[in-house]
């Protein structure tokens, strides 16, 4: 199984108003990751070590590679090499996998999503239009950032990690995983309910530590997710692709405020 | 030339404390943008639209590609097409471009950096060991924060970008450069100066809105900088690769406060 180091520490020379200070401090682990599909490479990503089989099934699942849970037969550490770890997924027969136009599209990184595609028309991933998930309280959505930040046991040693979490429409934590990519973070936890098999998670929403890019939506729309929600600012294009995916898409999630960008109808005072 | 559209405006629902309100809300642009170089694709990354010469020269200089301004004939936006910009570089007749190995260590993205680089063992590029650069006080440390922030005037309208600033020695502010991408904003401000035939840029400081990751720190020591200073927390990797290169990292840069992870010896009172 997948080792856990989140942290690690290090010898820092600290400045306080006027004086040095020699001490010890931890800091969020930074390694990478290959991941291989039936023994074959496709992506380096760099990550926080631990939970690197979600990591692997979530990437499968965000590049729309996967759709249910029996599609992966097995997820397998392959030991680490001289900088990292390696990863490899056996995937069923009928999983048909074009590494051709995986190498185009997404060849590489979980870690920013976008990366490899070397066309701009090759950017979106062919998302089905989300299901009209049930609506929810603001009184419950405000709750979402203290539900996730009890859990961050790694941020709050580093202040150096990006969280995600998932919850059902009743703001039930159901999983929350930690990266030094905030994509990496956004991969483990949807990785961790997809291998449970709650994929598709139309009745569940994403709550993420920072901004909500385009990639982040694109990987919430892959899994189903109707509702995202951010504690940071969302770009132009997270947007526009929420609002196409029927995606209601929430930012600076910091209670008592949010705004509501796309979808506003699922989020109702009762 | 590049045009410079940081923000748009979008409708929005706002709660807060108890009530809705519908209003309008500035947000960050997030475009994609082909690089090409000689007419040829070798990356996709999501940016903020503006300044993409800069990215461009800043992306080119941060894969080892260049070494001087000589190598870089003309920078030419080739329009839009469907989804976003494209940018072609020419390069100089001396200028080696192997685009299978480009292809295979930097397939694409310039917003991640270690994107496309489809085995472990590429993810490092290589850097000459960084020059030892004068010293500077804690006092000039603590006030680049403030003069970095001075000058963001999208991050403060919209708080959805990273910056990424670069100073002399003496403290004074070169250039400024925001992005949804941090990678980006890191590009377009070295990408800057090496257009400005700044580089090697050894006796220069790059201070980062956010964390310092191991592609941050390689950033960095592609151009020559040996002191790095970040708002936010470093990660294992990054710390490892400043202590290799020579160069001094400073994290959790929060006047009067700032931690100095490698290189303390270009810190000192006076």
């Amino acid at each position: 199984m997948s080792q856990v180091c989140e942290s690690s520490a290090f010898p820092i020379r600290a400045w306080n108003d006027g004086r040095f200070e020699d001490r010890t401090d931890a800091i969020a682990v930074e390694e990478p990751l290959e991941i291989s599909i039936r023994n074959r490479p496709v992506s380096v990503t760099m990550r926080t070590p631990g939970h690197d089989e979600e990591l692997a099934a979530g990437f499968l699942l965000s590049e729309g590679l996967v759709r249910s849970r029996a599609d992966i037969v097995s997820i397998d550490p392959c030991g680490k090499n001289e900088h990292g770890n390696t990863i490899n997924i056996r995937t069923g027969p009928l999983v048909n996998i074009d590494y051709d136009k995986l190498a185009r599209h997404v060849f590489t990184s979980s870690s920013c999503g976008l990366c490899g595609k070397a066309s701009i028309e090759a950017v979106r991933v062919q998302i089905p239009h989300l299901k009209a998930a049930g609506t929810v309280t603001p009184g419950l959505i405000c709750a979402l950032p203290g539900k996730m930040r009890s859990e961050q046991r790694t941020f709050s040693e580093t202040g150096g990690l990006h969280a995600a979490a998932i919850f059902d429409t009743s703001g039930n934590l159901m999983v929350m995983r930690e990266d030094v990519g905030r994509h990496n973070a956004v991969d483990k936890a949807i990785g961790r309910a997809f291998l449970d098999g709650l994929a598709p998670l139309s009745n569940h929403i994403l709550l993420v530590s920072g901004r909500a890019s385009f990639e982040i939506v694109q990987k919430a729309g892959a899994a189903g997710i109707a509702i995202l929600a951010a504690v940071s600012a969302p770009s132009s294009l997270a947007v526009e692709l929420a609002s196409e995916l029927n995606q209601t898409l929430i930012g600076f999630l910091r209670p008592p405020k949010f705004n509501i960008y796309t979808g506003a109808e699922r989020v109702t005072p009762r």
